[in-house]
C-alpha cells in the first residue's frame, strides 16, 4: 500500500510551528509496511489543497491530510477534498450529536461554527474525535482508494489516527494479504556516516530483505535494519544473522538499540552494576550532569557532580595541585587526571569522572586549539586520560565532548 | 518572489527524524518577504526528486532543496537536480580544495567518497560551507529562476543559509526593486500565548505596517514586527512607535529581542555588573550551568557550581545543616535558601543560585507534586526564595526549572 500527507496550515509555512504531526504519522505508517513517498505542506487555499489532493490520490492508493478541519472560516480542507472529487458537503447527523454532546459535557456553550464541524464530504463517514469537537472523515473511493482527514491539534491527531487510521489499515491490508514490516535501529558512536558506510558496503550491496539504511544522528550514526514478513517472529527471525553480521565488522563502535541513547545505556549499566559516580566539568560547564540525570531513577548512581571552571575551583574543590596548572595548564592530561582523582576522593563514589578542554570561539592556540578536551576517568584500579579534538562551535565541543565522555565511561563499565 | 522547499531524506519518511530544516527556513524566507506555498518531503530517489525539482521550478521562482548532498550512494539530489535540467555533474576544483581543507585542518583522512561532495551540476556554484564537507550550490536558471540545494545536517543546513542564501535573495529582491522585509522580535517570559495575545489583541487588529505575529517558543512567547519599507532606517522608523506601545503594556514580562536568549541577557548583566555567581543544582541536574556556560566569555561571571543530587552532597559540600532536610525535606523553601547561601560562601561569589524539586516521574507526593520547584537566590543584601509548579515529563520540568531560575536571577540584576 502507498500512502502520501498533505499537512494543511498556512503557520506551517511561516515556519513559526514545527510540524510534529507528520513525523507521527510517518512512523506509524512505517511500521505498518506502508509506503510513503511524499508529504506535502501547503497553505489555507482552497484551490491548492484541493489540486495537491488530486495529485495525491492520482499517486497513492491512500491520503491522509492534517489541519483545516478547525471552526473558523480560513479551515477549508473538507471544501477542497470536496471540490477534488466534485461532491458537496452535507451534514452528519451523528457527528453534530457528538460535538454537542462534548459541549454538554464540557459545560460549555458551543457557537455557531462548530456546527460546521458537523458537515463532511457526500458519502464520507465521521471517524470519532476522542479528544475534540472535529471528527476525523474517511472517504472511500473507486478502486479501493480512500482519503482520509484528520484535525491538526497533535493530540486529536494521535487519537484519531491511533483508534481509527491504524486499524483501518490493517483491516485493508489483511483484505489484501500483504504482510507486515518490522524494523529495528542499531546505534553506533565514535565513527562518521560515510567510513560506516564504506565499511558495510558489500553487505548492504546484497541485502534485499531486510534492507539496511545508515543515517547520521546527532554525533553518532544508526542503521535501520527493515524486514517484510508474514509477522513479527518471522521478521526478527530474517533480521537476526544480518545483525550479527554486521556487529561481528561493527561492534567495537555498537552501543545501543532503537530510542535508548548513550545516557540511558551508561544508566542502565551504572544501576545494574550498583556503581556510583561523580563529575568534574570543566568545557562541558554541566552538560554532561545534566544528561546522566536525564534518566529516570538516576539518583541510584549520580551522588554530585562539580562545575570547577576557575583554576581556584579545580585547586579548592578537586585538590588539583596548583604545580600542574601552572606546568600544564588547565587543559593537559595530568590536569584531567588530577581533576578525576580529586572528584572520586570529594563525593566517595566508585567512579570519578573529568573534562577539561576548550569549548571556544576565544582561547586556543598553536599547540592547544579550539575543541581540543582531556577526559580522566578515576576508579578502584587506578586511573585513565583521554585525548580527544573535536570541530564546531561553543555548543558543538560541548555535545561532542559530553557524548565522548558518557562513551568513554560506557567502554569502561563494559570491561 | 515565490519560493518553494523540498526536503530530501528517506528517513523524514520514516519519522525517525522531525524536521527542523524547513521552519529554519520558512522563517528566514518570510523575513524577507518571500511567499512560500508548497513545502515537499521526498526520499532518497533520484527520479522523484527529480520530478519534483521540476514541479517546483515551473511554479516558483526559487527551489531550494535540504539534503541528499552527502558522501554516500543514497544521496542523490545533485544528480537529480542535474537530471531535472538535463545537465551533467562536474568536478568544481575550489569546493575540492575546500573539503580537503578541512580534513587537514582535522587531522583525519578523507575518505574516497568525500570527493563526490566537490561535484555539481554544469554551471552551478559553490555556497561555502562553513560547519561541515558538502557545499551547498546554487544553479542560476533562465528568466531569473535558481535552483539553491544545501546539506540536511542542521547546523551546516543554517550556516550556509545565513551566510549565502539570505544575501542572495536580498540583492536579488534589490534587483528587483522591491522593497525590503525587515523585522523585529520581542521575547517575552511568564506568560502564555492566548493571554498574550488577549492583552495585546486591540492593538494587532489595527496594525498594518508593521504587522504584529504572537508565537510560542519554548517556555516563552514571542512578538514579530515585521514592516515593509524602502529600507531598514525606514523599516525600523516605523516598528518604533509600536515597540514601544506594546512595551508599555507588556514590559514586565518582556526580557530580550531576537536571537538573545534569556542565558545571554543574564550573562550580559553579571559582565556588566563585574559580578560573579556560583550555582547550586538538584533537580536542574547541572543545566542552568550548562546553559550559563554556553555564553562565550562566560569564565568572566561563572565560577563554579556544585550538582548536589544527595541529601549527603547537600550536607557536605554546601553546609546545609541535616537537621533542615529531615524536618522540612530536601525540596523545601529553607533548603533552597540554604543551599543559596552555602554555594555562595563554598565558591566566594557575589551571588549564589539554587535549585531543588521533583522532576519525575516518581518522588510526588500529594503535598509535593512532580513539577514542584524551589529557588534560592543569596547575594550580599541577603537571601530570598521562590516557589514555581511545573507540568511536562521529566526533561521539560528540567528545562522549566532552569529556564525560571534564570529569570529570577535577571529580575534580581535589573534591580
Amino acid at each position: 500500500m502507498l500512502a502520501e500527507l498533505i499537512m494543511v496550515g498556512t503557520e506551517l509555512l511561516l515556519g513559526d510551528v514545527v510540524d510534529t504531526n507528520s513525523a507521527y504519522m510517518a512512523q506509524r505508517l512505517a511500521e505498518l509496511g506502508v509506503d510513503l513517498y511524499y508529504v506535502t505542506r501547503v497553505g489555507d487555499n482552497r484551490e491548492r489543497i484541493a489540486q495537491l489532493v488530486q495529485q495525491a490520490h492520482q499517486r497513492a492508493d491512500l491520503v491522509i491530510t492534517a489541519g483545516g478541519l478547525g471552526p473558523t472560516a480560513d479551515d477549508l480542507t473538507k471544501e477542497a477534498v470536496a471540490d477534488a472529487f466534485g461532491k458537496e458537503l452535507e451534514l452528519c447527523t451523528e457527528a453534530l450529536a457528538a460535538i454537542e454532546q462534548r459541549f454538554r459535557r464540557l459545560q460549555t456553550s458551543m457557537s455557531e461554527n462548530n456546527k460546521r464541524q458537523a458537515y463532511l464530504p457526500a458519502g464520507a463517514q465521521a471517524l470519532p474525535n476522542p479528544k475534540g469537537t472535529a471528527p476525523g472523515v474517511l472517504l472511500e473511493l473507486d478502486e479501493g482508494k480512500a482519503v482520509i482527514m484528520l484535525p491538526g491539534v497533535p493530540v486529536e491527531l494521535k487519537a484519531i489516527m491511533d483508534e481509527s487510521v491504524v486499524p483501518y489499515i490493517k483491516q485493508r491490508l489483511g483484505e489484501n494479504g500483504i504482510g507486515i514490516i518490522y524494523s529495528r535501529v542499531l546505534r553506533f558512536y565514535g565513527l562518521g556516516e560515510s567510513s560506516l558506510d564504506s565499511m558495510i558496503q558489500d553487505i548492504i550491496a546484497v541485502q534485499t530483505n531486510p534492507t539496511i539504511a545508515p543515517y547520521a544522528g546527532s554525533g553518532e550514526v544508526r542503521l535501520r535494519l527493515t524486514a517484510k514478513a508474514a509477522n513479527e517472529t518471522e521478521a526478527a527471525r530474517l533480521i537476526k544473522p544480518v545483525e550479527e553480521q554486521l556487529l561481528a565488522r561493527l561492534g567495537s563502535y555498537f552501543y545501543g538499540y532503537g530510542d535508548e541513547g548513550m545516557e540511558m545505556v551508561v544508566a542502565r549499566l551504572l544501576l545494574s552494576q550498583g556503581r556510583t559516580i561523580a563529575l568534574a566539568e570543566s568545557c562541558t560547564g554541566g552538560l554532561i550532569s545534566h544528561k546522566l540525570t536525564s534518566v529516570p531513577g538516576s539518583s541510584g548512581y549520580y551522588i554530585q557532580g562539580a562545575v570547577t571552571y576557575s583554576n581556584t575551583a579545580k585547586e579548592s574543590v578537586l585538590g588539583v595541585d596548583p604545580e600542574l596548572l601552572s606546568q600544564f595548564g588547565a587543559v593537559s592530561e595530568q590536569v584531567a587526571q588530577a581533576m578525576a582523582i580529586g572528584v572520586r576522593e570529594w563525593a566517595g563514589t566508585d567512579i570519578g569522572l573529568s573534562v577539561t578542554g576548550i569549548a571556544g570561539p576565544g582561547g586556543g592556540t598553536e599547540t592547544k586549539p579550539v575543541g581540543l578536551v582531556y577526559f580522566g576517568l578515576s576508579h578502584a584500579d587506578g586511573a585513565e586520560t583521554h585525548r580527544r579534538q573535536f570541530a564546531g562551535d561553543r555548543l558543538q565541543v560541548k555535545e561532542r565532548a559530553a557524548l565522548a565522555a558518557l562513551d568513554i565511561l560506557r567502554q569502561h563499565l563494559r570491561k
